[in-house]
């Protein structure tokens, strides 16, 4: 067995992403459609930056200005227009590689779970003594069905077959071309010079250069990845979907392998980035959007939707809350029950348990948020702050005009509407005229009844 | 193979619905039970109206009366009491079909989901040159357990044999009956009449016809259906759900091969109506009831319930927001987190975004509905409709007492009850007394803990 | 095959609780982790309790505090400290059972879901004519990997072995042992005392005691429980889900089949005490904590979440209704479209159906609840009662103050905040100034754009 070989050379990559995806039936291009709350070339940027390349490179063409937007200055473009085969489509990074002397890894954006253990490994191989001139990643699905094949005899390539052009011993052979590929920068341009297109699709085939260089009498070799999974393509949204479920089910092993109590795995869905300490609860069906992080002893309860919010110590969360980016729970406090948060901490142990509405807010630790509470935060024009003191206690149907504050240990009445700044240890409450008209509202129901009657008629 | 016949003569159709299923356990007749926001029975008359049958006729007995209130007029029916089997129903229908001259399918309202183009092919089948006497739709299962086997050559029937006194050999041939035929209106019941129930459970059993009209040397023929769920019966809750499973995964794939996006397919529930076009994106936990149509590049945020909607092109909707009969959501408006909107539009850009109830109305384009904005549109006898004008501001926790009407650009101050009309641009609010009694909190705190300490003791 | 005996001699049971269980990662006992809203012990047991048994001993010793806290005065306990295997673990309760004269069931805090029924034919078994020193309690497995096996002819044991000690035809033999036994106490503790610590574990094995009787040529008995699930340990979250899922899958099965309907079974949760009647209809989504009682014809709609609530005949619950401990819905109630009920009654035919919060409360029959209302129960201190007649009209919007009384047929006018009583037939309503400025809505926003627009310099 070969000896792993530290890497020396700079890493580049090249992420193909030239083709919209016709199967999506989409506007939107198909690398840019989500899994986990990222898009599936991002999903990919994150394991390949892992590597720390010195360049990335994507290849775009259609609905290019998409990926302009979404990625900016993260890689460089280079554009594929016609588009005429892989092989085709990573000559069209050899300027953005220009003076680039390193290995580099051909990505495939709609690829999106390539592992960067994976890609290392690619390298590594391209590092290894016999120093082979380019490293193809193969793969062994349940069934080959009609993917191409990778003739190899221990790691070393022999021929590389379309699976048209196979014979039924080439066939039987089960290892096959993912696609990915490493090369020596110079190998893989002056290799991809010699492709030629005289082929039923008039297409120039990146998998051609391996061929040639074998021709050449240079040596070509083959890694395998952990599972075919991760070299599975995303053409349609039925596979979008596929990928999303093969990506929660493994995140939901791995935090219930933590230490995390999933009360029905199959309806919690998580981010990319989701964070849950041990012994955290999570009850049925709860989405975790973006930048979440719960700490231990929380419990997430059921229909509860968190997004950009940091749950502390111990915290309750829901049944039906609604965490918007921003939100901060502090150690012990509670929000649940039809209750919005964005953008405001609930200091330790405040609580928001009824149909209230907190954004741009400061809630003191052991405030109490009556029912119903609104903070009217926004004028229509700018958003404005709400700052409660500890120990503050909100009556019920309340709306906090911001900016306003309240001060410690204040009372606010049930139903007032509050625009000017409540003192510490101060009540405030409107007090409106109560009118009270007896037997009105009997003879209100009498009235009303002969007049639904007289509709009838 | 036979050429296709163009069907010439009139169609009937009778749907045998005479048992009300002991097994479902339910006061509801057992075809009344709903699979995606449908009665069973009016699934399979869906199916069978695409014919444009000249009759329909439906086989009562039990529960008769749930059936006559659910379908009115839409079926003539036919009365079967007792039920002496399914020979016996089906003759039961002789007199709804007097004077009718042409072909007529048998049809059962247990066994919903029989296509359309299934029901053609018995009757084209009928009409071919070498005019069966009757058409049985055959199904093969994966396991033909114990139904009773059609024993054919090329279509053309040998012999029905009930399980019980079918041979090794005929056990073996799994084509199964499924119950369903089609025959000749005076073939049809001339050989019903020939039928005996000199037999175990003293029944008159449809299928005897089949081997009556061979014995005669008529030739009877046999058709199989797409797959054999089509022809599934339902008989219980557990079938139900299996049904109802059954068909959301198809339609949950059909609506990814047309190009929308749904995150966790197996949390999104449809109703057979249910319309979403391309870049339409459907998050988790999502229900739709009867009469929802989605526009392209409408989101559809997670926890969100919509029954009788019309979304439009670019809105966001939830998470959880309660779309009722009657919400039409104009381009690019905004509704979620704990709103519901009944029988009122939101214009172009309108927002209804935190806990509020919108009944009975007409947001006008740009206008921004505040946090916990109530439109109180019903006296407890009638109900009121709320015109609210473009660019209108309701501030939060606001009731808006119908019938009124806001201005546009109008805006009213937040905690208000608006009772009468606001003109264009006016500012209403409420002014009421601002109680201020400062210390009155503190002295407050010290008194209920005081108190709260003595009820301890 | 050997008559059923009537057990007479008194029984007991000994739960062995000492490991906290490492593979949970969890600061909370293994076995205090829940099943269907309840802990595991508890459920096991539950099932003891239906023998009931004289004494009841938990063997405990890491966390059993948290155990004491728990199970209370239900069980006696006995500590292990330190853990030197399960025989010794068994002989801690020696002290516990002194004085105890009849059988003694030895089960697992962790296997929580062996049937009454089987803990029965274990102690059937023991009482038998031939007096087996000892019955084991055997599965088998679909796969029996490295579980150790009993060897037995006919239900009689010739040897139990460990899979590592075990031949290659003894490992064939796939009758296993789930560690579960029935033996009379003083031939329980007699042999125990002979079994050593003599193998690579250091530890005192319970089974031992098997082959000791066997030599001693005493005969032991194996029964078989109706399936492998009933023996599964579980130890740890993925394992807990796992029970979970298992335990929801057969109690969804048993509501089906006794007439309830479940749209989505997969996507309802109930707990262990859950009661539906026949024709009740739940929706998709719907999660039911402990103690709820639903009464037939009911319904239970989607995104709700029903804890000790009980619910009347024809009721409509939600979809998003949150039913907390003591919420009653009377006879044809309705609760809707993010309500919140606690420790309240709903008169027949009440309506709370938007965005409410009513708590310590009573409702009459027939009064309707607009949208918004709050019940304001808490004043920080204390909880107070809201009570409100028959007929009564609740305008949207409202707080109603308690401790209050609304009287029968009264309307409170939307918007108000009610802290005094309000009599049969009255109207109250809160009528604060209207301060209406024409014009200065259209001055607001274009100084506010102004500012914006400078904002954006």
């Amino acid at each position: 067995m070969a000896s792993r070989m530290s890497q020396t050379r700079p890493i580049a990559a090249i992420v193909l992403a030239a083709g919209k995806g016709t199967r999506m039936k989409s506007t939107r291009h198909k690398v840019l459609h989500e899994i986990a709350g990222r898009s599936m070339i991002e999903h990919l940027l994150a394991s390949v930056e892992e590597l720390a390349p010195e360049r990335l490179v994507a290849v775009v063409g259609e609905a290019r200005e998409q990926l302009h937007e979404a990625l900016g200055e993260r890689v460089r473009f280079a554009v594929q227009d016609p588009q005429l085969g892989t092989g085709h489509a990573v000559q069209q990074a050899a300027e953005a590689l220009a003076g680039f002397d390193g290995d580099v890894l051909v990505l495939y954006g709609d690829v999106p779970f390539v592992r960067a253990d994976t890609m290392r490994r690619m390298i590594d191989r391209l590092n290894e003594p016999d120093a082979p001139a380019a490293v193809v990643l193969g793969f062994e699905p349940d069934d080959a069905l009609r993917y191409g094949r990778v003739i190899a005899q221990q790691g070393r390539i022999l021929k590389m077959v379309e699976w048209k052009d196979a014979s039924e011993e080439e066939r039987a052979c089960t290892l096959c071309n993912s696609g990915l590929l490493a090369a020596r920068s110079q190998d893989l341009f002056a290799l991809l010079d010699r492709v030629s297109n005289k082929n039923a699709q008039a297409e120039y085939y990146l998998p051609d250069i391996v061929n040639i260089a074998i021709a050449d009498g240079q040596s070509c070799a083959v890694v395998t990845g952990e599972s075919a999974d991760e070299v599975a393509g995303i053409n349609s949204r039925a596979e979008l979907a596929l990928a999303e479920r093969q990506w929660q089910d493994l995140r939901r092993e791995e935090a219930m392998a933590e230490g995390v109590t999933l009360r029905a795995p199959e309806t919690v869905f998580f981010s990319y980035d989701t964070q849950l300490a041990a012994d955290v609860v999570v009850e049925q069906n709860v989405v975790f959007g973006p930048g979440v992080s719960v700490a231990s002893g929380a419990t997430i309860r059921a229909f509860s939707h968190l997004e950009g919010a940091s749950v502390g110590e111990g915290c309750e969360v829901g049944p039906y809350a609604r965490l918007r980016p921003g939100a901060v729970l502090e150690k012990g406090s509670k929000v649940g029950n039809f209750v919005e948060i964005k953008k405001a901490t609930m200091g330790e142990g405040a609580k928001a348990n009824h149909l209230s509405y907190i954004g741009d807010a400061t809630v003191g630790a052991r405030a109490n948020i009556g029912a119903g509470t609104i903070t009217c935060n926004y004028d229509g024009y700018f958003k404005h702050r709400t700052v409660i003191g500890p120990g503050a206690f909100i009556g019920s149907n309340s709306a906090l005009i911001a900016p306003v504050t309240i001060g410690a240990d204040a009372i606010v009445g049930a139903g007032s509407a509050v625009s000017r700044d409540v003192a510490d240890g101060e009540l405030r409450m409107v007090r409106a005229e109560q009118l009270v008209k007896p037997g009105w509202a009997d003879r209100f129901h009498d009235a009303m009844k002969r007049k639904k009657a007289e509709t009838k008629k």
